[in-house]
This record gives C-alpha cells, structure tokens and sequence, in this order.
C-alpha cells in the first residue's frame, strides 16, 4: 500500500529521516508551509533537486484559454488557473566551490521535521562534498500565521572541515516548471513565464521584485530581508538581474565555526493597486517581521498554534498513524484557512497546483464543518468570500437563465471555470452545500452580524435558483430535472436524491431567514409570495425510492441500469476516469463517491434508520472510491449504520490519503477535503455528533483498535470536551454557559463537571460487500503496528 | 424569408441573373458542381471576388487536433477535415491590363445558369472595364459524371472594342482562405497552408502539381491541359512557381473577334501510391479527357443525366418553385453521389466544408432512401463504403468496452472525429441507422453480392452492439441506457424510443440473416445461441409509453420534464444551440429535429395510427426544426395523419433550404439531407410510399397547392411510374416484371398497363400546433406565384 514509508509516526510531527528523491514532489506537499495567504512547498532550500518548486498567493492567478473541440453556447473560454510565483525560499550554498546538492557528494544524514505544533518546517544535513569536505546543514522555515504577508527562514551553515561558503539568497520569478500530466483530469495546465517583471530592487541586504501577469492582470510582489550572524571578514554582494534579485555571502569558516542567516520574506498582490502602492506594501510588510524578530516570529507561531490546538486536538489511543494524520490534516486545514481572509480555500489549500488552484464545493462541504466546530472564523471568513462573490454568480444564472445565484462548479475569483460543463456548471448541488454551509455556522455561532451580512443574501439567491431550476408537474410535485449530483461517475440526470434533498433545506430555511428579517427580505425585494413559493416548492420536492428495492436511487432510474462489471475491472483500471470513457461510466451502476450515502449524513433527518442501513449496504456495493472526497463519508454512515469496524478502515483511508500518497496525486498538492474527512469521521462517525436548531447530538460507538477518542468542539461559545471509550462517554464544559446534549437518543445537560454516560452496546450487523478488489485496507490488525520503518540513512546520487 | 431573391424559377434550371456580393459564398454552393469525386464549389473563374474557395477531392483530408479544455478518457486527439485542395478552376483575365474583376468596371449584364439536364455551369458577364472597353465572356463548366478524374471549362472571351487580352489559366495549391466562424459548431476549422509541394511541372500547355498532407499523409494531384482556340500572334509562356502552375496566353482583338480556351483539370489522390504513380494517374486521365475533347464530354454528361432522369425525375403541378428544388436536390444528390464509389456521401457532399466535410447518420437515413428507389448503385457504394470501415468501428466498439461495432457519428475515413461526445458517440443509432439503409437497399434491390458481402456482416456487427450495449432488467426486459437519440437538444438518456425500435429492427434482421446464411454465420462466428439472444433482446426490447398522456416519451423521462418557455423565446434566438447552453436544453421539452417521428416514419408498422397521431401532435407543438433534417420527417407524418397542407409547408422548407438559405449556412455548403427530405415528402409523404418485405404500399394524398404529382421509382428491377391527382392514383410498370402493390390498403397489380385507382376522401382534421412563432411559412397562399423578381441588372462596386 505505502511505496516510500518515509515518513515516521509521532504524534505531533512528521517526520523524514533520509529522502528519496523518487517522493520529492510528494515531500514538498507533506511539508508545505502556508497561512491561508502565502504557500509555501516544501522545496528544499538550495532549490533542486525539486519535485515542483511552488510558491502560491491566494488568489492570484492567470487566465489560461479553455479550448474546445465543438464550440457550444455559453462554454467558457478561458479558466482563472494558479501560477508559482516569485521563489523567496531559495537559499543556495557553495562549499568550497562545489554547489552544496543532495545529489551530489555523500549526504551522511538528513532529516525534515514538520512540526505541528511549532508550525515549522526544520530541516538537518550532514554533507560531504565530492571534494571531502563536511558541513551541516540547518534551516528553520515558517509561514507566520500571525504576519500574514510574512514567511521567513533562519539558515545555518555549520563547518566540520575548514572552507570557503558561499551562500546565495534569492527571489526568483518565472522559474522553469516540469511538464505536468495532460491526460489527467485532477493535474493542471502549466503556465510558464506568466510574470512580466515592472521593477527589481536589490540594495544591500534589501530586495524587491514586483511583477504582474500577462492576463488576469493582476500585481504581484515579493521582497526579502536577509540578517547575517557572519564572521568577520565576511564578502557580501547584492545584484539584480531580470527576474532573480540575489545577495551573495562569501566568507571562510574554521571546522566548528558557524554562519547564520535569517531571511524574512514578504508577499503581497492586488488586483487594483499601483506598482508603487504594492511596493510599499511588501516593504512594510518586511519592516514588520525585522521588527520582531526571528525569536518572536517563532514564538508568536507557537502561540497562534496553541490557541488553535486547545480548542481543536483530537486525541486517540489504539491507532498511532491516524493519531498522527488526524492532526496532520487539523495542521493543513488551519494553515489553509487561518488567513485566508476573504479568499477562497482551494481543494488542495496552498500547497500546490492541483485542479489549477480551483476551489469546488469540497470547501464548504467536507472543509468549512470542521473549521466551523474548531476555529469558527476561518469558516466565516470563508463564506464571506463566497458572498462576495454573488454579482458573478448571478451574472452566471443569467447567464443560464435562471434567477438567483449559480455559484462555479470551480473557480479562484468567482468564475465558472469549468471546461466540462457536465460535471461542472450542472452539477448545480454547489449552490445548496454553500447555502448548507452558511446555515451550519450559523446554528454553531449564533453570529447575527454574519447572518444579516452573509447568509440572508446567500440562502436567497440559491433558494431564487432552486424555484428557477426545478419545475412542478402535473401531479404538483417539484422536481429538479437534469442536473449532476455528487457521483461524479452519473451526470445530467432527473431527480437526483442528494441535490434534492439539500435544495429542499435550502429553500425551506430561506424562506424561515426572511420571515425573520423582514427589513432585509424588503431589501432583496422577496415578497410574501415569492417566499411561499420556496415553502411550497420545498414541501412537494420530489424524492424518487425505489419500492421494488427498497432503496433510494441515486436519481430517477438510476437503480434500473446495469450494474458495472467489477469482476472483470482491475486494480490497475482505477481510478476509472483515468481508463474507461464517460459514456460507459454515467450508464452504469457504479459510483465514483458517496452521494446518496452523503445525503444521508448531511440530512440525517431525511431518512429513515432502515432506509440508512439499506441505502448504505446497496451503494457500500457499487461505490469505488476513485474520489478522495468519499472515504470520510462513508466512514460516518458506515458508523451510524452499525458498521464501526468499516468506518475505522475508511477513516483511515481519508487520514492517510496524502501521508500514503493513496491517489498517487500527492504530487500536485494535499486533498484538504480528504484531510478533514478523517476528523469527521472521528467526530461525526464514532462520536456521532450531529447539530441541528442549536441542539447537539452524539451517539458514540468506537471500533475495536480505537480504545479511547478524546476530542474538543467549539459551539455556540461553547467548548466542549468529549472523552470517549468503549463503554462511557463523557462530555465537559470548558467555557462558556451550560448546554443540553443529547447522547443516543437520550437528554443530558451539559456543565463544568463531566457528565459520563454509558455507550449502548451495538448488535452485530452482517458487514456490507464492497465492488470486487474495492474494500480498504484493514486497520484492526495494522492498529497500533505503526508503519514499516523510513528508507533511512544517506541516499546519493 | 428569402432575403437575396437571387434565382428565378424554371422547371430544369436554376438561373441568376445579375450578382449579389452579399451572397456569393452561398451561390458558390447552390452553383457547386461535382461528381461524388471532385467538388468544385461555384467560384467565378477569375477567382475573386469570393464568398469561399472550394476544391475538394471525396475522402481527402488533413488532421487537426481537437484540443479539450478537461481531458477525459477517450476523446478522439484529432479529426479529420476536407481541405481545400489545388484549385483547377482559376482563370483570370486581362483586359488593357485591367483585370477583369467585377467589384471594377461597368458590369452591364451577368448571368450564371445551373442546367440540371446538362449538367454544367454556364456563364455570361459583358463587362466594360474602367478605360472603357467592353468584351463578353462566356464560360462553361463541368465535372465529368462519366470521367471521375476528369473536369473542364471552356472560355470565351469575345471583344466589343478592340482590346488586348491576356488570359492567366493556372493550379493553384494553398490558396488563403477566409476566417470562419469559430462559434458555429456546424462550421469548419480553417486549415492553411496544409500542402506540402512534392512535384510542380508547366511545360506548354500541360501543368502538374502534386503534393501531399502534412499529418494524415495522403497525396494528390492535379493537372490541366489548355486548348486555345485564338488568333494569329497569340503568345503564350508556361511558368511554375512555388504552388502555382500557369500558363499566360496574350492576344490582341478587334471588335466582334474571340478567343477560346478549353481547360481540361484532372485530379487523383491516394493514401499508399508513390508520387509518380501519382503523377501519371492525372497524366492520364487529362489524356482521357483530352482524347474525347469538350463536345463528348457535354454530350457524355448530358447522356449520364438523361438516364438519371429517366428514373427518378418527379413532376409537380402547382408549385414551381417545389418543383424546382426537388430537382435541385434530386440533382445535387446524384452529383454527390454519382462517383463516389466507395468513399462516403457528406453531409455537405463536395459542395463546402461545413461540418468539416464529414458524413453522419444522415447518409444513411435521408440520402441513401432517395438513391434506393432511383440510382440504387449510388446507394450500393456508399453502404459498400461503411462496410469497408466496419475494422475501425469494430476497434471504436473495442475501446467502448461493446462487442461487434461502433460507427463513427462523424467521419471522412472511419475514424471518431465527434469532439462532443455526448451528441457524437453517444448517439449509437447511427449504427441501426446503417443497418437499417441496407436492409431497405436489399429490399428494393435483392442484391444477393451486397447481401453477403456488406449487409450480412454490418447487420451482425450492429446486432451485437446493440446486444452488449442493452441490458436486461430483473423483470426481463431489454433496455438500452444513456444514449443519445436523433434529437440533439436531449442527450444521454435512457430507452430513447427511436434507438430502441429501431435497434429491436436490427437485432431481429440480423437473426433472420444468419439463419438464412448459415456459411456465413459459421464465418463470422454467430452460434444459435448469439442469433437467438438477439432474438430475445429485440422481443424484450422497452418502449416507453407515457400512459397518462398517450403518447410515448422520446426517453424515459422526458414527458416529466419542463416545456421550454417558446413564447419569451424571440425569432432571433433560433437556432437555440447559439444561444443557450446544452445544459438548459437537454433538460427541458424541445426538440431540435424530429425523433420519435422519424420512428414512426422509419418504423411505421410499429406504430399504430392513433399513436401515430398523437405522438406527432405533441412532439409538433416543441419541435423547433433547429435541424434541416427535420422538416422532411416532419412533413411525412403530417400526410400521414392527414395534416396534407402542413405536409405541404414542410415540404417546402425541406426543398428550399439551400435555394432561399433557411438555416443561413448555405455559404458552407448544402444541405444534401434536407434536399432528399424534399422527394421524401413527396413521395413516402403525398404518395405514402412504404416498402416491405418486397412489397410496396402507396397512399396517395394531395395538397391543394398540387394539384398533380408524377414521379418514377426503382424496385427490384422494376421502374414504376407513379401520378397523381387529388382524386385519382395511376399506377404503371415502365420496365420489368408485374408486381402487386397496395393501394391504400387494397392490394392491386402493377402492369405495363396504367392501373388506375381512386384516392379515398380524408376527414378534417384540426392541425396541430407548432411551438410559437416557429410554423412553417404557409406553401398554399404563396404556390405558383413564384419568387419576386431577381435582383436583376448590374451590381458594381
């Protein structure tokens, strides 16, 4: 299953001992940097060897043209895609005239720690240079969480022998990128040279690029600071030249001796400022980390962590690795969201190109509900960029002419930027999971100034949408004909269950929000009537089940087709976007991820307890997981349904998607939703939390390798600890005003002092059958054996 | 409607008197001459001004790629399009060095005339040229129907003042082309420059060029040989250049005197012969030509058309105009087909490159019906043609995951070039399509050659596409999923009823087959257990029928859906797929072109009459006839169910396409479907012509606006001639042994003696309505008034 075990189990870090130049790129995802702002892959100082060299600003993008081989009405023709930007991370070194690289000479030990709750990326090199000469190598980098334009890296040369360093710090723009995978649907396009240069200062210890691209025409740019703990008799040189403003450090160290660099980085863009306005932005920006200082950044960083672990650690004894990945994937999401501030969070974060940067409804779905319980304004944040974004939204479903507002299937700045309008533009279901997402945060925060400013507006335009898209017939039943659920293996189809399933939610609480803000219903002009018409379109929504079955379809007729063949598809045919036409997928009983099954979790009211257990054992059978997306998911039903031992084995799917490179995308960047899919299948699966109109509910059931799950929430004010094993649970106020609770069915009022209830034994339950050669690898008996050790040790080239 | 009133009605020829620049692409078309071989679009001889230069040689094509803005698996990389080849045509004339361009100069009478009997282009322009010197220039120009290599022009130059005059005949490669129209998806990629020179000889009054194709690597070429007819101390000089072959003849004539030009043109092309193999195939053929002089190549083609004509004219009495454009249609036709032999009949045929000159399902479904019954041989080739692609349908069918084959919706030479797949390889009817065109080709011809050569194995690879495409449900039946219909604006559905009557057709002919040909079932591997599950799929097979309204939905579903709002859709937003996205239409009730209709045309037997008139009333009220394929079908169920002033609106929109440019694409080529829906109306509509099993069945009803209709037919080596009136039928065999036929029911013997019979009164009944502000312009106000007059007289610019 693991083809480079590189990395080690330890609760609070990952750790790389060696490195194996085959999982570089996968490496630099693992450990990139970011604050939801800057992104920082974890290239290696000196640069190369590099898997992909990536360095990312939050919504800076260039526009690349969206060909098409028939032209249709109302494709789009170009797509906003992300673009590397200046490289302040580089950092080169000369020992003895040799270029200090990995590939080259004898690498007597490397490690690279992420540390999850420094928020650091520390690196250590033992090297002997083809000429026989040792150094050690030392780097500390950070993204600072707290200084939002602002990473830095503190590097330190260390001689065994006598020699000659030279060290080169660097800003790069247009750096030559590898060729990426055109045949692969979830790479992206390359976009070289996309920087044109407008000004390059390199002073002394100062330098400046600022850039903008050819397109988007958006303005960039990224400065340095370097600090030098040198020896006397030290050479320094600062030069500019095109698109690399450079500083050069030449001195000569005795064995023992020491240099140090501190280089602070800043960044920032706009899409309206002058030249003139973003340069004085970064070298503010630079003035405020000097100012600190290192020491600070790092303890500042610590501290930031701090807050956020306290309110968001998920604890688990009995299964070391997904201990380890259950953070790993907390860590990724806050550096994603933490200072996104009104940007999107794109599917892979910032920690690399993948889906062009895009961000899909994977935010607010599988991202924002773990954000909402453990760091709620990064969820708000988030949604408030969504708002912003409705003039085009709206513009799009006139576009398509509908009412209301038709959010991107996938986008950076608020475009449609799909090319496949099939799983794009139709899969219209985007508009009630952001209208789902603003409703959740809400009924965790009670945050009226949101709700008046961001929800009211949100939950309108889609619920505008909905009563446009959907029609009724002549039996008076509304149904919502022709559009693209979850499964991304069915598309364009009548009736889907989970699209409508979550329209009706949306357009029944639009129509409760503007009977409670009438003053704001005025304004977006929603009259009585037009409020009634969501009520009454939400009340005959059409929700097909097939009776012969006794299970829902998917969507209408969907249960009538032929099932795929799975005997005959081979391991090596997933995922099977990647070998078998569309047209034999969307004809066929096969899933690519849950979809009904998500229904069933995000609706849980909407279905009967037979209807989860046989909805979940008929599509268990038919869903191949070829989505990231889906793991976490059925690790929440498969839970509620009874089957914990299967929802141990998907949760572990989900945690170590990206640690175990499940996809063999790791490369392009993290699946941030798969990442979040783990806590939610630790919260929302085995302590089965669920909250709906302010009330919580939990219904804990752990699987066998999982003896005790402890874990924080924050809601309403409130956090929360729940402290789970097999036979008790117990819940805590840690702040804030006592709160009823509801565990397995049963009333409890929730205080500073634990209230400890019995877990209801589970009857056994016949486990479901997953599609031959489709079932996830075991956890039970791997729990707690821990991976098989790193390819340690030195590794030459 | 008609917007350039530029062609006055005569019953055998279409005749423009003065010109119109505005639509010179379009009459370019209307003006094509070809053989089925060599195209040649109705460019002026002097080259300029143009609407679009056309050249084309049947089956000769460049690759493009077909770039996708989301890769996916399977999508064709690149496609096949008609280029533009060596134009042949080009002959420019000097006047006192003032070119003869008619934007220049005093145009004082123009003519072009298309002589359907004579089968050539005939041209008159007196031209006084900007110093004032007038001459008269006469050409005549054909594309030999019985030397397929073979085209040629006289030209005629007669001097009213005395003038010099230099005539420039030339070969021209690589001629620029205009931009197209990028947003059309039923236009063409441009591609220039796509010949590479191989070999360029002038020598006297011979010229050759060969070249070959950059990407698909086929050669041709191109030669002319020019005979002058001129007086004394004429020069003339013979140069070759780059891609330009030229020989330049100078003369001095008094007033009244001529010169004359003969221009013989050969062309040849192969995929696998040597260039000088080449070289010597157009060599010869010019010699061919030359041999024979231009007299026996006129009389020759008049010969060719008078036997055409002698079997398939139809006369009309009561609509000149209807009568003029079915032979209009009747002649392109055999023009695209005549010579063919063995390659494909284009949408277009070798009239533009619209649709980049690829041949669909409409070969096989409108135009092969009309070759059926009066140039069966035409008919023969081209299904010999498909059959001689079944090896790449059957690897398209392979990469399907589909036993047996998978025509290609789109093709020059056999490959998918369909970039959409959801209206290209989706749409696997083409493939009962075909089956079904040689089903109705042995029926009218008793072929036994064609019968085991080319029918028996398409009808078993289509049967067994068809039994690996459906599935059985648990109930037993046989359904056939997630494919396309003939409606454009649906997609992917479920059970479409015209895919699945017409696949029940072909599962059940092929099982008669290989019952029949044992040999040849051993051959092709068909054991009695294969034949007998085609068997039961085809009894088995599902036919939706929507018994609250009594009508069959065109798929499962699609009586669910929403009607499209026709009344806020203004005349300027037709053709829709210009002007909504995919996504909006597919899911609503309208149709682009006739469907299920066409089932009941193609599949009458499995229909009955009160279906037949329902069904056709409520797919009329949203058919919107976005497709010229579609007011043809239409206009034969309208006789059917006894709409016959309908019938007679949609005959007329059918024959006129091209004449009046209904679709305003004529520039692009003709639309040869549309033109054969034109005799389809008339005589599967008016004379309710049906065949099966060897018999046929007639059901005579007129129009008022027709008063009288006489037309021959092919049957099994019959010629039958057929006239009617409104009251009475006559029934007559011209050649071949006597023959029962049915007579609105009653059976009767068809004898050398007319039989004559009554036409039995209809009933009125209340016409259906057509979705608003898309009726077809009413034929019984406007029959036999004809055009308003040309727009006569001299245009100069």
């Amino acid at each position: 299953m693991i083809e480079h075990p590189s990395f080690r189990i330890e609760p609070w870090a990952i750790r790389e001992v060696g490195i194996d130049f085959d999982v570089l790129a996968q490496s630099e995802s693992v450990f990139s940097l970011s604050n939801g702002h800057i992104g920082l892959r974890g290239n290696l100082d000196e640069g190369e060897p590099h898997g992909l060299p990536g360095t990312y600003l939050n919504g800076f993008y260039e526009d690349r043209p969206l060909p098409h081989a028939e032209a249709a009405y109302g494709d789009p023709e170009s797509a906003e895609t992300v673009i590397n930007v200046t490289n302040g991370k580089i950092i080169r070194l000369l020992v003895d005239d040799e270029p200090f690289d990995l590939r080259y000479g004898t690498l007597n030990s490397h490690s690279r720690v992420l540390d999850m709750r420094a928020g650091t990326l520390a690196r250590r090199a033992e090297w002997t240079s083809p000429a026989g000469k040792s150094v050690v190598v030392r780097s500390t980098r950070l993204v600072s969480l707290r200084q939002r334009a602002v990473a830095a890296i503190s590097y330190e040369v260390e001689a065994v022998d006598p020699v000659s360093v030279v060290i080169q710090s660097e800003l790069v723009a247009n750096e030559p990128l590898p060729q990426r995978h055109p045949e692969d649907p979830r790479s992206t396009a390359v976009i070289s040279d996309a920087l044109i240069g407008e000004e390059i200062v390199s002073k002394g210890e100062q330098a400046l690029l600022i850039h903008r691209t050819k397109s988007s025409d958006l303005r960039m740019g990224a400065a340095m600071f370097n600090q030098l703990d040198c020896p006397e008799q030290t050479l320094t040189e600062s030069e500019a030249l095109d698109d690399v403003a450079r500083l050069t450090v030449a001195t000569r160290l005795e064995g023992g001796q020491r240099i140090r660099l501190v280089k602070y980085i800043s960044y920032g863009w706009s899409r309206s400022r002058s030249r003139s306005a973003v340069h004085d932005q970064v070298v503010a920006a630079l003035a405020g980390a000097r100012r600190v200082g290192w020491d600070q950044l790092v303890a500042a960083q610590r501290a930031f962590l701090d807050d956020f672990w306290a309110g968001a650690d998920v604890e688990i004894d009995g299964d070391a690795q997904v201990q380890q990945a259950v953070r790993f994937g907390l860590f990724h999401m806050i550096q994603a969201a933490a200072r996104a501030e009104q940007r999107p969070i794109p599917a892979k974060g910032l920690t690399g190109p993948g889906y062009d940067g895009h961000t899909f409804w994977d935010s607010e779905t599988y991202v924002l509900p773990v954000l909402t319980y453990t760091y709620p304004v990064a969820a708000r944040d988030a949604l408030t960029w969504r708002g912003s974004t409705l003039p085009a939204a709206q513009e799009h479903a006139r576009s398509l002419g509908l009412d209301g507002a038709a959010f991107p299937w996938r986008t950076i700045a608020g475009q449609e930027c799909s090319g496949y309008w099939p799983a794009g533009t139709a899969a219209f279901h985007i508009n009630a999971d952001i209208a789902d997402a603003a409703l959740r945060y809400m009924d965790a925060t009670e945050d009226e100034a949101f709700e008046r400013d961001v929800e009211v507006p949100l939950l309108v335009a889609t619920a505008r949408l909905w009563r446009s898209l959907g029609q009724h017939d002549m039996e008076g039943n509304f149904r919502i004909d022709g559009v693209t659920g979850p499964d991304e293996y069915s598309a364009v189809a009548d009736n889907n269950v989970y699209t409508n399933v979550m329209a009706r939610r949306n357009l029944r609480s639009a129509a409760d929000l503007v009977a409670r803000h009438r003053d704001l219903a005025d304004e977006l002009d929603v009259s009585a009537e037009e409020a009634a018409s969501w009520r009454d379109a939400s009340e005959a929504m059409v929700i097909p089940f097939d009776a012969r079955l006794g299970v829902h379809p998917q969507s209408e007729g969907f249960t009538d087709h032929a099932f795929w063949d799975f005997e005959s598809t081979g391991a090596d045919s997933y995922p099977l976007l990647l070998h078998f036409p569309y047209f034999d997928l969307y004809r066929k009983q096969v899933c690519k991820q849950a979809d009904i099954v998500l229904a069933m979790v995000l609706c849980s009211e909407d279905f009967t307890d037979e209807q989860k257990a046989r909805n979940f054992a008929y599509y268990e059978a038919i869903t191949v997981r070829d989505s990231s997306l889906s793991a976490g998911t059925q690790a929440v039903m498969a839970a509620e349904v009874g089957h914990v031992e299967l929802a141990h084995d998907y949760l572990g799917e989900a945690a170590l998607m990206d640690l175990e490179d499940l996809e063999h995308n790791t490369r392009d960047g993290l699946h941030l939703a798969s990442l979040a899919g783990a806590w939610t299948a630790l919260v929302m699966g085995f302590a089965g939390m669920r909250s709906r109109s302010g009330r919580l509910y939990f219904a804990p059931r752990l699987p066998e390798g999982i003896t005790a799950l402890r874990f924080k929430l924050r809601y309403r004010s409130r956090l929360i600890a729940v402290d789970m094993t097999a036979s008790t649970a117990s819940y805590r106020l840690v702040e804030g005003p006592p709160l009823p609770i509801i565990h397995h069915g049963r009333s409890a009022e929730l205080t500073e002092r634990p209230v400890q209830l019995p877990v209801p034994a589970t009857g056994r339950v016949l486990a479901p059958r997953q599609p031959y050669g489709r079932r996830p690898t075991a956890r039970r008996a791997s729990s707690g054996s821990g991976r098989a050790g790193p390819s340690a040790g030195s590794s030459t080239a």
